[in-house]
């Protein structure tokens, strides 16, 4: 579970340098309809449609089948360009193809940066549910950057962004209130954003390396995601997707309000995430009338065991304890807070 | 990469204990239509088909589907029980569903006991090329016993058989010897096999320890296999097919006579394998005629690189060497001395 993450925005000279010391036989690009402009152009290049509908069954069969026309052998190198979308299927593809092939990925998103493409998830949708079918089989090399970010639609950027504040209330409070000062307005300081995911993906590498297989301190990394994947759910259902980042943002506003009831965590700090997002994550659309499906949702959620509701709960920024039983009181009290915080 | 070998031929002791230690919400156990019937029956139960025509892409999704409809999860444990399709196909779909649940390898074959359920190859075949695709995930747990040989055709007895022989040839004289003096038509002594077993399996997961992703040092179980893979494959494509064993056996006195000439392995342990094999592996279906669609095959292993034949080669029984340059020629001499002492 060893991977390798080079942060640089000099991608081109990075993957130059990867394929040179390596002694491979081929070079295979996986990107979707968006990325594939962003190709070198000197690999052999497989399109797959973008979006969570794509990542299927059916797409992973054309990666293979076309992996199998190109003639790759277990001496071949994949280059997974793209979003986690990109990263998750092309990751799963190249780790089964004839039982293992190498692959880098290089994240064109924020979201991707600092989730999906590092720490070894791999997978894709099955029967409708998402990420049914999948492995931990990490990249051997992950190129992180922010020269793709500038064409990216600001929700893509604020849903990514949400991660690397979970990241930093898992670990630091400088960082955190550093992060809280961003103006989504003002140009991308690219410098400036690559120290910050160089800081927010050490977050993650550092809880992987301590579980690879999520049996147990991994689950920190879901902060956010018990409310948020429920908001995310049921906004699905209703037929008014929203960002999966917007949802975490809800979500982790949620959580550190539960922090506060059940351990303490400094209402300063819930007040001050509170600001941020109700600034920057507008559109929430839920009422009161809602609380008793979102409950059924969480209820549900694939990390719960014997029905109770799970979370990650923070007692002060980076005191992280996983595993906290929450009430569907604590939780509707939780919601309401939001709710109020929002203006809602 | 760690696996619990149980040698035991009271395997349903072994999986009670197995199923009591850990703290699973469900037990599946996957099974084929021979092997079905030696499930313990509190479990609940996939049947597949059995066959290699069976180890598709579409039999790995009937079983995730059935995962998915008994709402197995994470959480659960499955069992392999047939031989080494059930242990390929089962295995990967276990690694894979919900990125991954535990799963234990009860082997019915002799084949499978020694060869497919150790070691952490899984897959299936894909666009008609066999384990095309699949992981490197190891059962958590392997239970090797005797006690469904009774029933085995004697063929199934004897194609395992010769990947024992395989194995003692790796590693000592002494047990290779002791192999030797097997008579097919006395009835099985199950203590004595299941010691047997023990020798050959241990073979085989230390020299996996040392290289699970078969990057060098496994290659050593390729001894036997190159000439072999192309015997079976011929044999296949004239559509008079031989078990996988018989050709492995074929291949093993093969590669002996190229270790005597290139190596000066014994004489002496040529012919007293070289004996063993006419004895029990009769039908070797090929004249010189073939040689050179033999030598296309072999150059065309996927193991193979830059065109060249490469075979692991013996220096004694013991001391092998992997990645061995033979030419044509040396194969072609090969083949004539082999049925030369087959008597055809």
């Amino acid at each position: 579970m060893k991977q390798n993450l080079i942060f640089t925005n000099d991608v081109e000279n990075a993957i130059s340098h990867l394929i040179a010391d390596s002694n491979h036989n081929m070079t295979v690009c996986i990107a979707d309809v968006n990325t594939a402009r962003f190709a070198l152009g000197k690999e052999r290049l497989i399109v797959i449609p973008d979006g969570d509908t794509g990542k299927s069954l059916a797409t992973v069969c054309r990666v293979w089948d076309a992996l199998e026309e190109f003639g790759a052998t277990r001496h071949s190198l994949v280059i997974n360009l793209g979003g986690g979308m990109v990263t998750d299927l092309g990751g799963f593809a190249a780790a089964t193809f004839k039982r293992g092939m190498r692959f880098i990925n290089v994240p064109t998103t924020l979201l991707g940066a600092v989730d999906a493409a590092v720490g070894g998830k791999t997978g894709f949708n099955y029967n409708g549910l998402k990420n049914e079918i999948g492995a931990f089989s990490p990249a051997s090399d992950v190129i992180i950057s922010t020269r793709y970010f500038d064409t990216l639609p600001i929700q893509e950027l604020k849903s990514g962004y949400a991660e690397v504040i979970k990241h930093a209330m898992l670990d630091d409070r400088d960082e955190f209130l550093r992060l809280l000062e961003h103006d989504f307005n003002a140009p991308i300081n690219h410098d400036n954003l690559l120290e910050h995911l160089r800081h927010s993906v050490q977050v993650k590498v550092d809880i992987v390396a301590r579980d690879p297989h999520e049996q147990g301190e991994r689950k920190a990394l879901n902060l956010g995601h018990t409310v948020g994947h429920a908001l995310e759910s049921l906004a699905m259902q209703r037929g008014k997707p929203v960002p999966h980042g917007y949802a975490v943002a809800w979500g982790l506003v949620t959580e550190a309000i539960l922090s506060h009831i059940i351990l303490k965590f400094p209402s300063e700090d819930v007040h001050r995430l509170g600001n941020f997002v109700r600034d920057n994550y507008r559109g929430f659309p839920f009422t009161c009338d809602d609380y008793d499906d979102l409950l059924a949702l969480m209820h549900h959620d694939k990390k719960s065991r014997d029905g109770e509701i799970t979370c990650t709960l923070l007692a002060t920024i980076g005191d992280y304890r996983i595993d906290q039983t929450v009430t569907p009181d604590d939780v509707t009290a939780a919601l309401d807070i939001l709710r109020d915080h929002l203006g809602l």
